[in-house]
């Protein structure tokens, strides 16, 4: 069917959106895609469904692919799943929650661990079933904190979530594999430019997990990857290579200086430099030890932790919080250093923290034997040499420091470098988190029962319409790949002459038959607002019948490249149909 | 792509689910089409999410024919535009409410007039615009006081809503007609039975609306039609033809007699026929006042109503609140008799009501003239020969008595029969009502704005498998309508040697390609299983590769005849492809 611009229900804007930051939000909202209904709740227009449910009709198909099998849950759920898993608690207020009639709990599906284990518990029960992929594309909801960037980050949006169970891990590892694989397929098929990076992961519990990140200035995640080798990874999932253990022995006793007026770890470096001039101290040699305070989900209490990093670095709250999920964590306020006495702000050493009880995590270069500069408990006074091993034991090493440009790969090649992605795609190994919960066991050959494990495979559908939007665009509009595109060709009809809508309708009905997919602009207005128009919408081909076709031929257009061609009238059909097929 | 038994995440049960009444509720669950997740919720497995499938795009397919646009509006919505209209208050503990992280009020859509008259107004302006319907096939939500039938009645469900945006009832009658004719194509398409009738248009406001019952004995609404014309209706929709006017002149006048020990209509009838005896008096000379009272959306206060009524028939709750809606219905108390004591109860007449003020409604058989016997506002007192319009004059009529099989047809032609459906369909003719609310104007060509009238459209996408499953099985299990069967064929490999299963692989292999979709049972069970799950599951043909192989022939077995005819394994492949495509 030949979609018309004269009766479709578009209609495109000359202004940004006055809330747009991003090219994607700004470009699917001027060109009529999506509408926005409250914060990070949005309308598809025709234009916009269609590309959303070409991308929908890609995952299907990649999902079936690896032998994934359709099911569709619901987005109303019971409260009690989820409060099995602790989930109910753990996810805090993103989580849409509501009673019925019956002042029974509810909550709109964020995702599914929970239910598909269950649904898989109603069916399969023995070692012969499995196994097992099970997905869904659907509607989920997130009460975001920050909805923003129109599509990008919404509270309503469309995700494929797919489930896997399996009998061992060496089974789990194949089908987090073939996600793997079919992620990549898909990404390719997609258009897009994409990063595979580790990442942690999170609330959902679980060991193996990688982030595909779609490269993108505008992008949420910041992720690193190496100068040498094909290392990526997440920032709150880079772990610091640890600091060799040195010898303890021969090194100066500890001791304690009075450094007044050393606020700042540059004021207490400035401060040993000037005091001790045969050594050279940097901020690096310095340990700063910062306090925050943990709550585990559903508690009601929080405990303090003191976290020690080199002086040189910042303490990464997303870092931090990645590292200690799913417990909440919150910076200690006035308060709570009046109700512990012990701890003398901006000089907490090692010391107080160990004989008081407080737990006490290092950064990984904090290794036995290195020597610190760090507080002493004590106003304006700070120790020297304190040794990690000798002086003082760490309950453990945290990754909670910044990341760096220039710091050493992880992987023992290259440095980082930091880019920007927006999360496209989710992988985990689970584990048995789900179904240690519910005891999903399938029964073994010998007789016994055995506890199946679970992988969770994640991709945002509606969020990819925005960011093939903003990997696919220029200055005039969106510019869509072939295999998303609303339609293949955008027809125009340039000028009042009857012999040109006869003609672009001609081309238009033969297209339309060889199943090549076509917008007709039969409009009754300029030329110029019509070629607006289709540079905005992003049809990856565009034709143009006008004056040309005095001489037998009309324009053709790649939105992409700009590149213009003549073709004869009598031939464009032909060589349209080949450039779809191909 | 085959689906093969062996792997298909299907496991059929023997038993019916302890919950379920209705066929279809038991077929689909047996059949491992539909899984419970909660009251009215309800997951949908591979093979049910085929069938939803292909009435998603057989709906989407007539939309298309008849110019509907799709475009997809989000299910989480804000409160403010339900506000705007009344029916944030107006639908009661029907529609599922929540609330944000920032404490703004959202609610579930269970049905999208507001969102749609709000899309349209933010694109549309010029009389040019018009018509236009737009449609979406969307997840709605309704909190049920009583789901039931498992997707027959669910709380969370698939709808395809459409609305028509005209400038002129023309128009709008014009739309109304492409939908009407659009349904009609659709159901006959589905395989459906079902009858066309004139329905009341409850909350959504609006005048002509009809539904679209698919019969069965099992549907909750009661319907009736004509014995001789091709009326039907919707019992709330029932028109009472007004019994003619009767002159007054010459009555007799009204007496008061005492009528003691009458307390019901039959002893009342009794009495007055034993007291008179040149008289004859029926239950249906009687006028009984039935007391009620009501509120409007929003209202703290209830206002007394009477509804008086013949004798003979009850006062039918359904009808009176459709006849009154949105107003709330509810029975008076004692509570309500002591406060006002002009009310004397078994007794009361419309000479107190009146004199109190208390709005008096009568059924259309009180016509001007007609005498009856009714209360006297006296305990052990009745009035007789009380004549409308010379005694006392109703505040006007309501359709609120019963409708009995017997009564005449509104049209006039024959007498009314009763059955019983389930809502498919329903179209309605809104008007302006949310038009008015948002000032949605079209410039007209005289530069003048004009309030555009829509019309809201309705299918029960997910209820329709339920429908169809109703009006399409028998003992052993669903039998399919090949445009909605989750495949086409169902083969079954019905021995263990080797050379069955080849040839079954093979035949399946060859139908395929055709683009036959087939179900393939490879499963190592016995053939009894086998045969017993193809009825269950309700394929429309079934073909047995078994013991007549080594005669070079295979089983085909119609599912809704039985029929079974052996056919040459080298030719079944081209009869059934030529099956399918007939």
């Amino acid at each position: 069917m030949i979609t018309r611009m004269s009766t479709l229900f578009l209609r495109t804007l000359r202004e940004d959106p006055a809330d747009a930051e991003v090219p994607s939000h700004r470009l699917l909202v001027r060109a009529g895609y999506v509408r926005r209904v409250a914060p990070g709740i949005y309308s598809w227009l025709p234009l916009g469904l269609r590309v959303l449910r070409n991308i929908e009709q890609a995952v299907r198909a990649e999902m079936d692919a690896i032998g994934g099998q359709e099911i569709h849950l619901p987005a109303l759920l019971p409260k009690e799943p989820y409060e099995t898993t602790g989930r109910w608690t753990e996810y805090g207020p993103n989580m849409f929650r509501l009673k019925d009639r019956k002042k029974a709990d509810y909550l709109l599906g964020p995702t599914h661990e929970e239910l598909f284990a269950q649904t898989v518990k109603g069916e399969y029960n023995s070692y012969r079933d499995f196994p097992v992929i099970l997905y869904q594309v659907q509607t989920k909801y997130r009460d975001e904190e920050r909805p923003r960037a129109g599509i990008l980050r919404g509270r309503e949006f469309v995700m494929k979530d797919s489930y896997s169970f399996d009998l061992d891990d060496e089974q789990l590892g194949s089908s987090y594999r073939l996600h793997r694989d079919a992620y990549t397929r898909l990404f390719d098929r997609l258009g897009l430019r994409y990063t595979v990076v580790a990442a942690t992961s999170g609330a959902m519990g679980g060991s193996a997990s990688e982030e595909f990140l779609a490269e993108c200035p505008t992008g949420e995640d910041t992720f690193v990857r190496s100068s040498e080798s094909d290392y990526a990874a997440n920032v709150e999932a880079v772990t610091t290579p640890p600091a060799p253990e040195l010898p303890v022995e021969g090194r100066p006793q500890a001791e304690v200086h009075h450094t007044p007026d050393t606020p700042t770890i540059e004021s207490l470096v400035e401060f040993l430099n000037d005091a001790e001039s045969d050594r050279k101290f940097t901020a690096a040699d310095t340990l700063k030890n910062v306090l925050v305070k943990t709550r585990q989900p559903g508690a009601e209490e929080w405990t303090l932790l003191a976290v020690g990093v080199p002086g040189d670095r910042e303490v990464d709250m997303k870092r931090l919080e990645a590292a200690l999920e799913p417990a909440e964590v919150a910076l200690v306020d006035d308060a709570d250093f009046a109700a512990n006495p012990f701890l003398v702000k901006g000089y907490v050493g090692p010391k107080a923290l160990q004989d008081n009880g407080v737990r006490y995590l290092v950064d990984p270069r904090v290794s036995n034997g290195s020597a610190w500069v760090t507080g002493a408990d004590k106003s304006d006074h700070h120790v020297v040499d304190l040794v990690c091993g000798r002086d003082f034991t760490p309950d453990g090493t945290i990754e909670a420091a910044e990341v760096r440009e220039g710091d050493p790969s992880p992987d023992g090649h290259g440095v980082l470098q930091a880019a920007r992605g927006i999360e496209i795609g989710h992988i985990f190994q689970l584990g048995r988190k789900y179904t240690d919960a519910i005891s999903l066991d399938a029964l073994g050959q010998d007789g016994q029962p055995k506890r199946v494990t679970m992988g969770s495979y994640g991709v945002g559908v509606s969020r990819l319409v925005a960011a093939i939007a903003e990997q696919h665009h220029d200055e005039l509009g969106l510019v869509w790949p072939r295999a998303v595109a609303p339609a293949d060709v955008h027809v125009v009809i340039a000028g009042k002459d009857d012999a040109l809508g006869t003609e672009a309708e001609r081309i238009s009905a033969e297209l339309d038959d060889a199943g090549v997919r076509v917008v007709l602009d039969d409009r009754n207005v300029s030329p110029g607002v019509k070629f607006a128009d289709a540079e905005l919408v992003g049809v990856p081909t565009i034709l143009v019948v006008g004056k040309g076709l005095s001489r037998g031929v009309v324009e053709l257009k790649d939105r992409a490249s700009g590149e213009r061609t003549e073709v004869a009238a009598d031939e464009v059909v032909d060589q349209l149909v080949e450039l779809v097929r191909s």
